[in-house]
């Protein structure tokens, strides 16, 4: 009986905020948030990590005996086996972390880390539009690009734990410099700042892209055309992975993700355009289903890690 | 001993010639060898490579009770699992042919079909330079630009068998048209027809592949830039790849890779210069190892499919 009623604590740590879950079977029943930035050093947001995990256990009368296990899911290169975090690109001061071990010493419960994506990935074959599906590609669109695979049923993490970086294929041989130090990846052109560059060239400084993406909603001609373009990219580099991979579905999620139908219309349309035909028949494009897929999928990777169901 | 002494048939079927040979154990005991183009339509290639099969078998002294299966690898779409060729770009006139099913009416042989890049990826994997490997991209360069993948130690073929079409991933959103549909995509650049183009404005009418290869060889710059462009767009294309797939080692095959040190050299560097720190560290590239990948590929899906050792 005492195994049926355990808790997972599922952590997702972000650019801008910080959530920690606490999940029993498969929701989450209680929810603390941190806004990442206010935590200058990185000793700090470990420190309030470990704080507000351990509070979210008292405020729900838990003790550490009551979790199974910890899950984290952060934005960058992580080794998922080690439980290293090697860098965030947009959370300065994290350098070959060992996290895992530092949260399961401080905490005293087993922890395990995953690029956020991989988990949004699991998120979506378990309860979202991946159900039933076996070859999943996601991509989280936002400050930066992110990625995950499902191949042939399971998370694809490769051989150092470093694929699915979606956003780093060039699309342009001699495009802009990449913040990965590549050259044209689809980041460098889809990124929220290289939108809101683009966006303030034609409306001006105090545009958003909320701003941006209610003006195309509303017919506004030349914010239509900027998501189109965005569209346009993100279709082209999914058109090669569509050709490469053969995915049942891609998963789109992210802040931009929220822009609506216009830029979803015209992936679909550039892939229909540029894909192989066998492949673009099958394809279906979705918005990302689950909420909160940072902390559910913490919760299956912990599930997973400990090979329960 | 009887199951010990037993042959399998291997046959590769390309655009300029189709190779029928004996395998037994790993190595290929006789082979025979058609010219494809001199078989106008489906029918009369398909004649010919039961005709010269029976005679391989006639020559080694061997009944169909000898041999355990066949297997074919075609250049094109093909539908592992129910033994479909869908199509294949540079032999005309095959269209859904279910091509498994005929071989083994007509030979009275169990008949397994792939695509040949797919079969290139099988022998590398067991025999050349994928050996003891986890995670290995194959890439076939010549009349089109083919791939195959070994993820999680297994052959990926994708939802529809029509996964690792690397010649059709765009390196260029506004390159020039693609015979897939597409544009800008890899294949559209360093073909053999797209390189000989470019040869033929600079060195005129006469040159040939091997001349350009060997013009590069003795130090004629003109003849090393065209090598060095090609390398810098398949480079360019592979550290996509690299950043998504986070292969082991990247192998290089078919005609174009002979052309010598001078496109592999800047593969290299292309890739050193555009992938991502942590997956570029790991990834070898090479040139294939294996001779005959398509006869030999075809044996191991063979006993793979006979689920034999």
């Amino acid at each position: 009986m005492a195994k049926k009623t355990k808790f997972i604590i599922g952590i997702d740590v972000g650019g801008t905020n910080t959530k920690i879950g606490l999940i029993k079977g498969h929701t989450i029943k209680s929810k603390l948030v941190l806004k990442t930035k206010q935590y200058f050093r990185k000793k700090d947001l470990l420190g309030a990590i470990i704080k507000e995990t351990q509070n979210l256990l008292k405020k729900n009368g838990l003790s550490k005996n009551d979790i199974l296990g910890i899950g984290i899911g952060l934005p960058g290169a992580i080794d998922y086996k080690r439980g290293i975090v090697h860098y965030l690109p947009n959370i300065p001061g994290w350098k070959d972390v060992y996290l895992a071990r530092l949260m399961q010493q401080r905490c005293g419960i087993p922890t395990y880390i995953d690029n956020d994506v991989n988990l949004m990935a699991l998120a979506e074959l378990h309860y979202g539009h991946g159900k039933g599906k076996t070859n999943i590609v996601c991509i989280t669109l936002g400050t930066g690009v992110g990625g995950g695979l499902i191949l042939e049923g399971r998370l694809y993490r490769g051989t150092d734990f470093a694929a699915g970086e979606l956003g780093h294929i060039p699309v342009a041989i001699e495009g802009p410099s990449c913040s990965c130090g590549g050259k044209g990846c689809l980041e460098s052109f889809i990124a929220n700042t290289r939108i809101l560059k683009r966006a303030k060239q034609i409306f001006g400084p105090d545009i958003t892209l909320e701003k941006l993406s209610s003006l195309a909603n509303r017919g506004n001609s030349k914010a239509i055309k900027i998501w189109q373009e965005v569209g346009n990219f993100l279709g082209a580099a999914l058109a090669g992975v569509v050709n490469l991979l053969n995915p049942q579905v891609i998963i789109i999620g992210g802040g931009v993700a929220g822009s609506g139908e216009i830029l979803f219309n015209q992936v679909k349309k550039t892939i229909k355009e540029r894909a192989m035909l066998i492949p673009k028949k099958e394809v279906r494009i979705k918005k990302a289903k689950v909420e909160e897929p940072g902390i559910i999928g913490a919760g299956i990777l912990v599930r997973g890690s400990l090979k329960l169901k």
